[in-house]
């Protein structure tokens, strides 16, 4: 079925896609329906805000990304955001831009991912803005979050001899997308009958297509008392965002190549395209993984739980940043991470 | 001068742009450089969010809109509608989609414009996105305000026979638009040595290149302690907007035609292009001018506020909602604001 969507106007594609939604979260005393929603948070809370901006044709590719799984990842890469101040993600606005190759069903297709990532991570969408575009798909999310004031965790609070520690592995995102861009070249040649094979790859896949937030992770560390001194999560690669946290901290740092993350499907991917797969964990993007630093006595208690991994330690400023490879080579990191306006 | 974008960077481009930029508002603990920002409301306050998506081609026409006021006005919309929640404005994040034909001198114009409106209304920018896009504008921005909670103004308060009320004067932005498009029209012609003569009708250009936000109305409304029962802006026409507060509010409505504020501009422009005046002060757009009614006791302080007028009252809900002419006849009030969706 295809229904126009100007057949139901702007207050009505919003009342259609919002209805039945309910409020959630305690601080939010007014959703939708008004020229803006209330927030109230309970006494030592902080308000977080971050907000991100998603474009056909430059963050997404509709001819492989189903609207579902891109509703479900626009939202859970803010709530990944949250998560990397320490905070929890608690609201969030959608607007959508829609030109007229989309239907009222294809709306729904993605609000339905939206509207999933927030049962799942417990958020309100509590407003936004629907609106026709001349081109394609336009996707903007806003979240708020709350945290004690004690307990946010900024990027700039790495220090000398700090532990380097990252969440699950690194690369599978990019794999996956390298999987479906060769998929979409060999659909566009004649041959219509041949079917992507994706067998054994499913992980890359997921990791590509509904990445989730490590909201696991930050509880982890409260339950075993362990605050980072900085962190970050990673959207454009282990490397762009170690860089960050240097940068912001004023510190060097070395990564251990052999203690890097990686899932077996990325390894066999990358042997595949003849990519060297240390290069993909650092420099490939959309792994949504969490990047933080503890103080060496937190060793224990990191180097024990469940899907974290030490990486590497903070060094003097004047060390510079860089990779120490098998062999005990080093090698300066840089920023090769993906740059939206090239 | 014409700088490629790209020779920034995305990061490159963000600290360009908001290089310099100083928070003034004491609930920003940190603003721009992590993964979200952090607000810190004082006891007692609540946080309002309303957002807003601009595209070019749909919202604004670049042929004769300069960035500069496009920035000022892609704020101060935002702002608008935290007035009309009765709050004020403290902070914005700003996302932007550029193409290939937008240079770095462009964007700096752009958030020049954006940061004028911020020095005015006292708001801090705390953030934002920057990526390329594939065709045109995108301006995403996300406005926080704060307000008491026994200071927030709904939609749905107002009450049967309370009054009225709009702030400035109607449909001047609609007749400025109107003006713009024709003169588009005759430089499309084959003279261009025609210039378009706006004498006369600056107060219709700045109607709608350059709208303000109502903030005089929501200090004057709080110096007079009086405390609207319901408020919305207006942007999408007096018509549009006052049915969603009966609609809320489950109550009817009679609007006096002969109370109408508008400006001798407003009236020779209608003349001009054979268009009723009344007609363009009940649909057309943008005027972000302040819709709110009051209890029948608020009618000495209200009638005496310098640029409020007393245009109508709250019925019963089985009156429905109507506009009353000069001639005594009753015409039915429907939205014919315009339809983003069409």
């Amino acid at each position: 079925m295809s229904t126009e969507i100007a057949t139901l106007g702007e207050f009505g594609l919003i009342r259609h896609l919002t209805e039945g939604l309910e409020n959630r979260q305690p601080s939010t005393r007014y959703g939708i329906g008004d020229d803006a929603a209330v927030i109230a948070r309970s006494e030592g809370k902080q308000t977080l805000i971050t907000t991100d901006l998603l474009l056909e044709g430059v963050h997404f590719d509709l001819t492989y990304v189903p609207l579902k799984h891109l509703g479900y990842k626009a939202a859970v890469v803010n709530f990944s955001d949250i998560y990397a101040m320490n905070g929890t993600p608690t609201q969030i606005t959608v607007s959508l831009g829609v030109s007229k190759r989309f239907s009222v069903e294809d709306m729904e297709a993605l609000y339905a991912g939206i509207r999933l990532a927030c049962e799942e991570y417990e958020v309100d969408i509590v407003g936004g803005d629907t609106t026709s575009s001349m081109t394609g798909l336009t996707i903007s999310i806003t979240c708020l979050g709350e945290a004690g004031k004690e307990q946010i965790v900024y990027r700039n609070g790495a220090r000398e001899t700090d532990l380097i520690c990252v969440s699950g592995d690194l690369g599978a995102a990019y794999m996956g997308l390298q999987l479906l861009e060769r998929e979409k070249m060999v659909l566009k040649g004649t041959d219509l009958s041949i079917q992507p094979d994706f067998t054994g790859r499913e992980y890359l896949l997921e990791r590509q297509l509904k990445p989730e937030a490590r909201r696991d992770i930050i509880r982890q560390l409260a339950e075993d008392q362990v605050k980072p001194t900085a962190m970050m999560d990673i959207s454009d690669g282990l490397s762009s965002e170690i860089l960050h946290i240097c940068t912001q901290s004023k510190v060097g740092c070395r990564l251990y190549e052999e203690h890097l993350p990686i899932d077996y499907q990325t390894a066999a991917m990358a042997e595949e395209l003849n990519m060297n797969v240390s290069t993909c964990a650092l420099n490939g993007g959309e792994d949504y993984e969490l990047l933080f630093t503890v103080p060496l006595s937190a060793y224990d208690k990191v180097s024990q739980m469940d899907g974290v991994r030490v990486i590497g330690h903070i060094t003097k400023p004047e060390l510079g940043c860089a990779l120490v490879t098998r062999d005990g080579q080093e090698f300066e990191l840089k920023a090769q991470g993906w740059n939206p306006l090239q």
